[in-house]
């Protein structure tokens, strides 16, 4: 087994991946930047480094630099989290040529996975269900309007180097095709250097239903269930749950085979994910993620398997501790992403200093969080302060819990979308489990009815719902449950702009 | 179901049953001393009503009270929690006669369980494997000789009436025999106002052993497995887990008929914890607890049910969830409470103001706790300040997660025992599962070492342990592990003190 590990990362993480180094009796590195020199993650490591300053080019993407800590540090092996270097072929294989693990996937799976085209074209090749399309770049217009009629509108054009949402956009007839294939190149030309475009069925409002795998260097592969990640705003995931509302056991087993069978097809090892669109009963990939995936948590919860734990065995030449038929499924696990983001306000980012901050607890809640009362959210990276986790045998009881959960979660100082998250899991359609990756944008007016309503009502019963706590030496009105910022808002001279919504 | 329950119990467990209602939608009404004016139950409950001043005999023992403000807040049950009134059943009677559902078993299963030599008689007669001895009051000098001459020695006094580990002697032969009966009389009748004693076989080291039954008001009983209890000083358990090291599928069966066995016999409802005695492949009938148990959160961890809300449904009338056979087991989960105490210092206890706290999380972390950084513990009662819970598919990642969650939790200002629980789960018999009522007592001098071991590394290192947090505008050093007071009394005139032991 290693000895030490340097962490690639910040943040809930780095904290993540810290723990599971704990208990493995590994000891650990952390890199932080100027902006991250008071973090949960920095604390908690062995030994901790100065990578520069924010943004993340001039630190957390400096490989140089990161590298120059590794030997430095003399670490057996770097986790890279995910984002970042996480999908970096360059950066693994500098870690390899300096004999230093990369806590991840062979980078030829990594290279595949992260051209689009290439990755659809080795799934069709390995029988693993693919969108009606073509999976070659357009070239011409003739070419793409054959392949449009072929598969019928509405198609959707991607960048094969794209990412994050951005390079992919929907045509519903003949006459926005070919503006919209130049658009889309542009677009892709400048984000990502590579004008490369394809064309596939576009499903109207599909589920991201997605197979977590694990596998080792021995080719053993197995698949740890579903997550149901369809509830999403701009492409980024908010709240995850797993299984699937819709899952049966036939459908994971037809699922987990095809995710499987494409972690097979490209010599894959390490966790990973194979994301899939689900539509009508069948199911289509969408991509895979070769890292360590932020809802990681919610399929340990369902199966008790610690997913980062056995990455790190894994990399470290160890067989995988289970063979399939020793996977149980037990019970339901939501994931909440608490951010710094007024939900009420278009999600915009919220960073600053948490004044308070108290954890929910009790049966069924997990908590993973980079931060604590004193931190401060920078506003150079993502603007996550922690990730909730409810369980429960049924997901009634995952729900009850969450709900639950984010009415004792206390952050003060700071504008978290808790009372988004709250109006989601109260919301009709979401307890009835019909989602779709549409499902926030087709909602969002209820959503912000509800929040300000969550707010108004806080104020009203403020002597019951508050509390007087103790903060340094002045004593603050604290309220659960997020709302705080949000009444704060509403008594001074934002009441107009959230009373509009 | 219950539309509002009031909660007559204070800190975590008050905490708890909240919790448990919030997730069932029950609206709660909590009761309070001065001493708890700013606790964590006070703040989550929908309403709360101070009863009086401390110590609990004009407060939380006060029935008078505490039915008023159930009269007055209009609820249909009240929840005892456990200690306190929990056990009595006047207090569940004068429930029932004002219309209100005392949350716990009838009456009379209450009754016979708070007498020894009576629930002794009763699980006898009902097949439930019991000590050897009489299960009759020893009147007489003669009768006293001849029970132990025909058990052998050694043999143990018990109060009837007893306790807490009170009014309990063991005699080793018999010229200690008369006088310890004398001595254990005269205790029982001024500790408990009742002077009566028996005599059963003493095991020299026996291991602690208790089942969780479920029964509902039509019969059904379960049991969800065994929790081994055996880590106790002065008879108050300190860490727990399920399943026990040396549990086998066959041994649970047994132990959980005999104990469902033992329920059915009294006409059990509600839900209720078997005690046994273990030794040398046998099990005998110890105790039943009529209430809801400290340590349940380990049983609820593995079977995946939530036994407090499993015990308001059973009150409100509702069958049991679930059947035996669907009741799974799946991993290891292990319980440290940690105490606002001294563990070097004779484990005395050490109440007072939380200046900074911060839980641990992450995988596998369950927190159940009634503090908040800013929170008091009163000297009034228990001194806990939460319960760790963590849990492992297999008991040595539980034992890995325990060593974690401890190291990252923060409790400042206060004493605790937590470095206490490190010194245990690094301890080699317990790593290899070697446990007794006797364990702590048996390695007491080695516990003492490791834990001045850790507070002089600690502060050897303090550089790299330690972190600065803001409080309140001051900066402190804050080091987790509960490893600050300590070091403190290092630098200070305490040093000698612990290095001595």
């Amino acid at each position: 087994m290693f000895k030490k590990v340097l962490i690639a990362n910040r943040g809930e993480i780095a904290v993540r991946v810290i723990r599971a180094c704990k208990e493995l009796g590994i000891k650990t590195v952390a890199v932080f930047s100027e902006a991250d020199e008071h973090s949960l993650y920095r604390n908690i490591a062995d030994e901790c480094y100065p990578i520069g300053e924010p943004p993340a080019s001039k630190s957390y993407l400096n490989m140089e630099r990161i590298l120059k800590v590794a030997e430095k540090a003399g670490v057996d092996a770097v986790h890279p989290g995910y984002g970042f270097l996480s999908e970096n072929v360059k950066f693994a294989d500098e870690c390899h040529k300096r004999g230093i693990e990369f806590i991840g996937p062979p980078t030829n799976a990594i290279d595949v996975m992260g051209s689009k085209i290439n990755a659809k074209k080795a799934m069709k090749t390995a029988g693993v269900p693919v969108l009606p399309g073509r999976e070659e770049s357009i070239e011409s217009e003739e070419e793409a309007i054959e392949v449009a009629d072929e598969i019928g509108y509405p198609v959707i054009i991607k960048a094969s180097a794209g990412g994050g949402g951005i390079g992919m956009n929907v045509v519903y007839n003949k006459e926005e095709l070919v503006d919209t294939i130049q658009s889309t190149k542009s677009i892709a030309q400048s984000a990502f250097g590579d004008s490369t475009v394809f064309i596939e069925k576009y499903l109207e409002k599909p589920r991201h239903i997605e197979i977590q795998v694990v596998a080792d260097k021995f080719g053993n592969v197995i698949h740890l269930g579903d997550r149901e990640c369809s509830i999403q705003r701009r492409h980024q995931k908010l709240i995850e749950e797993s299984p699937s509302p819709i899952m049966t056991e036939e459908l994971r087993e037809r699922m987990g085979n095809a995710a499987v069978k494409a972690a097979k097809a490209i010599n894959y090892h390490s966790v990973g994910t194979v994301e899939f669109l689900y539509s009508k009963g069948e199911f289509y990939f969408l991509e895979m993620n070769t890292r360590v995936q932020v809802e990681h948590p919610i399929t340990e919860v369902v199966t008790g398997v610690d997913i980062v734990k056995e990455q790190i065995k894994i990399a470290a030449g160890k067989k995988l501790s289970y063979t399939q038929d020793e996977i149980t499924f037990r019970g339901h696990a939501i994931e909440c992403r608490v951010n710094a983001e007024d939900a009420i306000n278009d999600f915009v980012p919220a960073p600053g200093k948490i004044k308070y901050y108290r954890s929910p607890g009790g049966p069924g809640v997990r908590l993973d969080s980079g931060v604590f009362g004193g931190a401060e959210i920078p506003p150079y990276y993502d603007s996550m302060v922690a990730k909730i986790i409810t369980y429960g045998l049924t997901r009634e009881e995952a729900i009850e819990r969450m709900k639950r959960a984010l009415s004792e979660y206390m952050v003060l100082g700071i504008i978290t979308n808790i009372p988004f998250h709250r109006a989601v899991i109260e919301e009709d359609n979401f307890l009835k489990g019909n989602l779709s990756t549409h499902y926030v944008e087709d909602n969002l007016c209820s959503f912000r009815k509800a929040m300000v309503n969550y707010a108004l009502e806080a104020k009203d019963r403020e002597k019951i719902f508050s509390e007087k706590v103790f903060h340094g030496n002045k004593k603050v009105i604290a309220i659960a449950g997020g709302l705080n910022a949000y009444i704060t808002s509403l008594s001074n001279k934002n009441k107009d702009k959230y009373d509009k919504n």
